[in-house]
């Protein structure tokens, strides 16, 4: 993460997760950004739980999901957006930990649509652990709005 | 959805959804449950929207997941449950409607996996539209309590 | 597969097919075609055969999904073709049998993308089984020609 | 690449794959292995084209499948074997090279699942280019001979 991402892709970015209201609702943050790649964070809480009372997969898939989205949206012209075509994840662990750490990276970039790949890594303390493993379709679209 | 299920593993089921706090956060329901076949519902609401105000695809990802997870579990030993392994989802149009519908149904059940189809249907008044397919892979793995 | 299929649609694609040298070399060829749909059938052979003897896997993967890109071949305008964005396969059972149907059916037809379920049948006498199932991205794109 | 393999293991692996007569057929052979490591290369040749005459799709998932099989099979008893349960592959480029390296590696290893990430390398000259990228899931299971 290295190359800085220029401020007004920056700010939609941010604004578009930021209008996400089920990324508030499970508690999930958008944290690192830069071109290409997103970092989103969701810290472990009752409310996200599975029947263990470990953090459901469905919150894992989510944010990997979103950070492979908003990775690939640093990348495309400010008059289109990005849409999930489909994406692939493998659960490697289960969701234990206090909070979950989704990075997502653009693997080919391409006009009208890219491929991301993502991971999600558990952190416990001192202890990072990777869950899960996604491979992902963006499309960019014209603006719905 | 014709054979009846026995009462004891819908009990299992049942509670097992019961005890995701993620499907109460969400507004995520059981209904329909048949051996090898279940169904979840998730009303819209604001709090599980995206960016534009329409549900947030992680939210189908979830459900659709979990309907394919809990057809799975009508078929395994009560002494074993259910983790899903992975799961490959395609959006096959925005999510906009008033409910959706996840139908998840076993295609291949094994002793130590199953291969599960998920759909979810979008209702909007009379007008139901299909906007996701999902092929899962599910594990039975010995209980984790 | 009841609607026909125009006849310089049918042509298009049965020479698309032909074209492929692949194909021939593994003996696949295409049987069925209709609007949306597209059955293409592997006899088993020693050649193809992965190391029990039975019919390689990847075989299985590459008749569905070129049954599952062709029959997306069968939509769309014909100054369009058609590549494979991505796929995923379940095998459920191992590939035995004397001859492999891959069936390829278009889910939803998009002007730019197309999401095809696909699956394969082992024929062995009178016995049929389903042995995998396939999902998979089709995008249409501008003759490469 | 570091560690060293055992020889019987890498003989095993290495015999299994002297056994798929379809990796024969398509002119595949195997060449670096290592624990949780396999490349498998596969020249261009005019018997393996699509319809442009560019090397088939299928079979750049086809050896990619294989090196996650076989990545997989280095680190699994010698009294169980490998097969896929089910890959997802993204196509990034058209399959434009002299030949074609896949390389699998394991990214958890378990007793009876490993999930396995993959990519394919296309080669012309001096120029590299990575032309598809997979996430599989590989079963060990007891010897079927």
């Amino acid at each position: 993460m290295t190359k800085p991402l220029a401020p007004e892709i920056e700010a939609r970015v941010r604004a578009s997760f930021a209008a996400q209201s089920m990324m508030t609702t499970i508690g999930a943050r958008m944290e690192k950004l830069a071109p290409g790649e997103c970092e989103i964070v969701m810290p472990f809480s009752e409310h996200i739980g599975q029947q263990h009372g470990f953090a459901h997969g469905g919150g894992v898939g989510m944010i990997c999901d979103s950070a492979c989205g908003y990775a690939a949206l640093t990348l495309i012209p400010l008059n289109k957006e990005v849409v999930s075509v489909e994406y692939k994840i493998n659960f490697l662990r289960p969701a234990v930990g206090e909070k979950f750490i989704a990075r997502g990276r653009v693997r080919r970039a391409g006009k009208s649509m890219s491929v991301c790949e993502g991971e999600v890594e558990a952190v416990s303390g001192d202890k990072r652990t990777i869950i899960a493993v996604m491979l992902a379709t963006m499309a960019a679209v014209p603006h719905a709005g």
